[in-house]
């Protein structure tokens, strides 16, 4: 039921890597970089079998009644599978699984058939005050997928055999599909019949149409086809009071649409079951290319303007001068950023006043549909942008971006396997607050990374999700790791840059499962009199308190 | 503070009427269609004066308590007051008011002028169990002003004073408005920065932005500028329990976003009284045209393709073959739709095989936009209706809709004094069921006239905001009217329609104030947990339920 070979100390699976071959520049420039030892001490993850985990908490009779309603094998209690399922993706993650340090794994991890037996599970676990947690792909980088901590004990049920694309409406554009499909199989199922859903989060290949609705998610391409906000209609729930669906009702006076309820709820209300997605048709083209602007602000007015103006991208992906850098280090397409790191391109480039290292900044601009419309669009969008000093760098560089839009969560475990702390803070602000939340929070990343001892550190951002009102920023920041207290310093890099981002009139992607004292953020950005209607929504669909109790720490 | 010389019985004000001059064919034709009298007994509006209202329930020290905190000008108890504030604008409405039937009015109406007189009436009134219900522009169509009847006193809350434009800020694109600001005094200030909301309901001239945002209004350009709940960035709401501002947080995993939970909440958890508002650039350009179609099949087909492949247009609404007739029956500039009446332009239609008044379907559809943009767009928007049948008829038809896009229910006015009932149901539904909702209803409704005694009746639909995933339909039913029992009568047939509604998947608006028992169909539609939901949310906001209460009869 799970994926095979799963790597479950990092990204991904163990027939993968992010290779850096070839790239013999990589490493001396981060290790003068980041200041790090020139011969670090291998840092492998702790073997799975020497992990000392606390025995589950649910007795034989217990799991044997359990097994009664969803039959043998849907009930695993093995070392193995409760490691998997005991935490997420992120940083701090990895870090503790790379150590061996798993202290609260759920007891059990269910995998239900159908809807029948998630109702059961739940009755089952009300019964007996047992925590329920749903669990989709285990890419959750916020603490989304973690048992609170203490006595009580918590059953994970994995979505895994609910992963059907139950139907598709042809004329409504619309698709019924389980919650569990993972992100190529519901893709591949809906590009059968010409459709795609156009969600394409980084996590795409592991993540689940659950964990998108569950967590608000935002792809790559939502500048186009919106963020799953706007591509779900309808979600179904199973929450431990009843079965909840949502209707949408675009002229309906009948009170609000609580499917807003659902959508970033977090596996706190119930288990989402299935959800009616708005699908379009398969574009006929897909036509990614690069571009080079002088200055972040630059490239920011040629996206405000394509934005207000038309034409609208699918796809931007704009980096300030620090990421650039960056993508050009790690460049190694023949045909991608490496074509432009060669002598002649180099003097070229310098003829045109850019440099790949020094302050030039890289748009991946994308347009999907058919092929007339979309050459259009880019005969526009140039114009655009050489109106504000962008240098088209051709479509080698964009299918270079499109072959490795996936593969940078791999590269992370050959990080942290050198001692390197890095993670990505996601914030998204109006067109006004945009520059100074970047200057703000470069800033005050900088500052943190040294002060924690982790060296001179670097910070690096893109920008995406571009929309007519402003855009969201991902700031990604490497440090040394300062061994045996990896996960505090971490997070004093992270309040540091939330700080910035709160002062900033920016809002940011909180972490769960960090107390309310060292996390105010949530509670603050929300404010008391929405934390009190969460507790009343949790309270109408789950009285007992047995859904991802502790996910928001403020309810 | 209120407009003045309001229609206090009909729309709009009494300076402005719907002109049937030069209109020799308009009422014999209707007559002979609804089977009307000959010569109708007129029947006038009863006089103000002659209403027998049931005095204000609040004494003179309760009223000199509110007027401290308000002061003496902004607390009202006269009958003209009370009356104007005692029910809304659907037909029921108007009937009754019409026959001096206002039985249960707010016992006082007050004026806030600032956030904190509103914060401070909802404390004296929560202090005094008096219920308090928010009132914008006075066009509610179901029943969202109408005090419940009862013992408990209630003062309604005119937000006439709190109607500013407050800030714009023209590099995200965004807009401060308080709620009591009117669709013309609104769109003019941000007109003259060179912007609009682009939000323009049938009611745009006499609603107000906290009605739009209460009611999840939708306007006549909702295909282009989306409906009020795409414009809405941010609410702001005094409730009971204090002030709640959402924020809009597309990156943000801190939990669902409230937003939703205040579109839609028609005053019943709070006041709404300002709200930050999504605006564009004012198109250089509204090219509006008229089509016709041989059947509303190949209306339909057009429209769903320009909405899946482009060009999406600004303004849709698409007649069927009973309206179409409705609208050559009304058209009286010669530069519309009368152009085409005269004898030269019948045979070349008969030549094109259309036929005004036998089952051509009649669309008006508009882009706005730069001029070059709109007119590519118009050049292939023709392709694609040529495609399925359509024949242009040029702007004039187009022209001529703009100008009377916010006249119709002056109409109503004029028909209700001939003894016409006239009423419109708006639903939404998908593609794919969009063709038999719009048979079954139109069935239904048509069996329903007569069953009532109301004649042959005639019904007539239009497809408006029309999207990738669906439609709305808004559809008018008119009939003769049964002296003495014209709501029963009416009640019969909105019943019929809902029923033909929810068994054809459509979502349709709902009527308040009317009992569950009566109309059970929002609480189907919404289903026992999202009411449960909804009950905690009051719970949390207005746990007194001062709140215009029963304005939703399931909650």
């Amino acid at each position: 039921m799970d994926l095979p070979n799963l790597r479950w100390w990092g990204w991904g699976t163990l027939d993968q890597t992010y290779s850096l071959e070839n790239q013999p520049h990589f490493w001396p420039t981060l290790r003068a970089r980041l200041d790090l030892p020139d011969a670090p001490e291998p840092r492998p993850a702790v073997p799975l079998e020497q992990i000392k985990l606390p025995p589950s908490r649910l007795d034989h009779p217990v799991v044997a009644s359990l097994q009664r309603l969803l039959g043998e094998e849907a009930v695993r209690t093995d070392a193995q599978v409760r490691v998997e399922h005991a935490v997420g993706k992120a940083y701090r993650d990895l870090v503790r699984l790379r150590a061996g340090k798993v202290t609260h794994p759920p007891d059990a991890v269910v995998y239900p058939a159908d809807e029948g037996q998630v109702a059961a599970t739940l009755a089952w676990a009300a019964d007996r005050d047992i925590a329920v947690i749903p669990f989709g792909g285990g890419s959750s980088v916020h603490g989304g997928l973690e048992p609170e901590p203490g006595d009580r004990p918590t059953v994970t049920m994995d979505l895994a055999r609910l992963a059907q694309v139950i139907a598709v409406d042809r004329t409504s554009r619309t698709a019924r599909i389980q919650a569990g499909a993972r992100g190529p199989a519901l893709e591949s199922a809906l590009n059968a019949q010409g459709f795609t859903l156009g969600h394409f989060p980084r996590s795409f290949e592991f993540s689940t149409l659950g964990g998108w609705i569950a967590t608000r998610s935002a792809g790559q391409a939502c500048s186009g086809y919106g963020t799953i906000k706007e591509l779900t209609e309808a979600v179904r729930l199973v929450s431990p009071t009843g079965i909840m669906e949502t209707r949408n009702a675009p002229a309906s006076t009948a009170g609000p649409d609580l499917l807003h309820v659902l959508l970033g709820s977090e596996g706190a209300l119930g288990v989402i079951t299935e959800a009616t997605m708005r699908i379009r048709a398969c574009p006929a083209v897909q036509d990614y290319r690069g571009l080079l602007f002088h200055s972040l602000e630059d490239g920011l007015a040629a996206l405000q303007e394509l934005n207000h103006h038309g034409p609208r991208p699918t796809v931007v992906c704009l980096s300030d001068a620090a990421e650039t850098a960056g993508c050009a280090l790690l460049s190694r397409e023949r045909r991608g950023l490496r074509g432009l790191t060669g002598r002649v391109a180099d003097l070229y480039l310098t003829w045109r006043k850019h440099s790949l290292t020094n302050g030039s900044c890289l748009m991946i601009l994308g347009f999907d549909g058919e092929p007339q419309a979309v050459e259009r669009r880019w005969q526009q969008a140039l114009a655009v942008c050489q109106d504000h000093g962008g240098l088209s760098l051709g479509q080698a560089i964009g299918e270079s971006w499109k072959l490795e839009r996936f593969s940078h969560p791999y590269l992370r475990d050959t990080l942290l396997e050198a001692g390197v702390m890095v993670d990505a803070i996601k914030t998204s602000a109006s067109w006004s607050n945009l520059l100074s939340l970047h200057r703000e929070m470069t800033t005050a990343i900088r500052a943190a990374i040294p002060a924690t001892g982790g060296g001179p550190g670097y910070v690096m951002t893109r920008v995406c999700h571009v929309h007519e009102w402003g855009a969201s920023l991902s700031t990604t920041f490497l440090g040394r790791q300062v061994p045996g207290r990896e996960v505090e310093q971490w997070w004093e890099v992270v309040r540091a840059a939330m700080e910035a981002v709160e002062a900033n009139g920016g809002t940011a992607a909180t972490y769960h499962g960090i107390s309310q004292d060292q996390s105010p953020w949530p509670a603050r950005q929300v404010g008391p009199l929405a934390t009190r209607i969460q507790r009343q929504v949790k309270q109408a669909l789950d009285p007992l308190s047995i859904m991802n109790p502790g996910v928001t720490a403020h309810l």
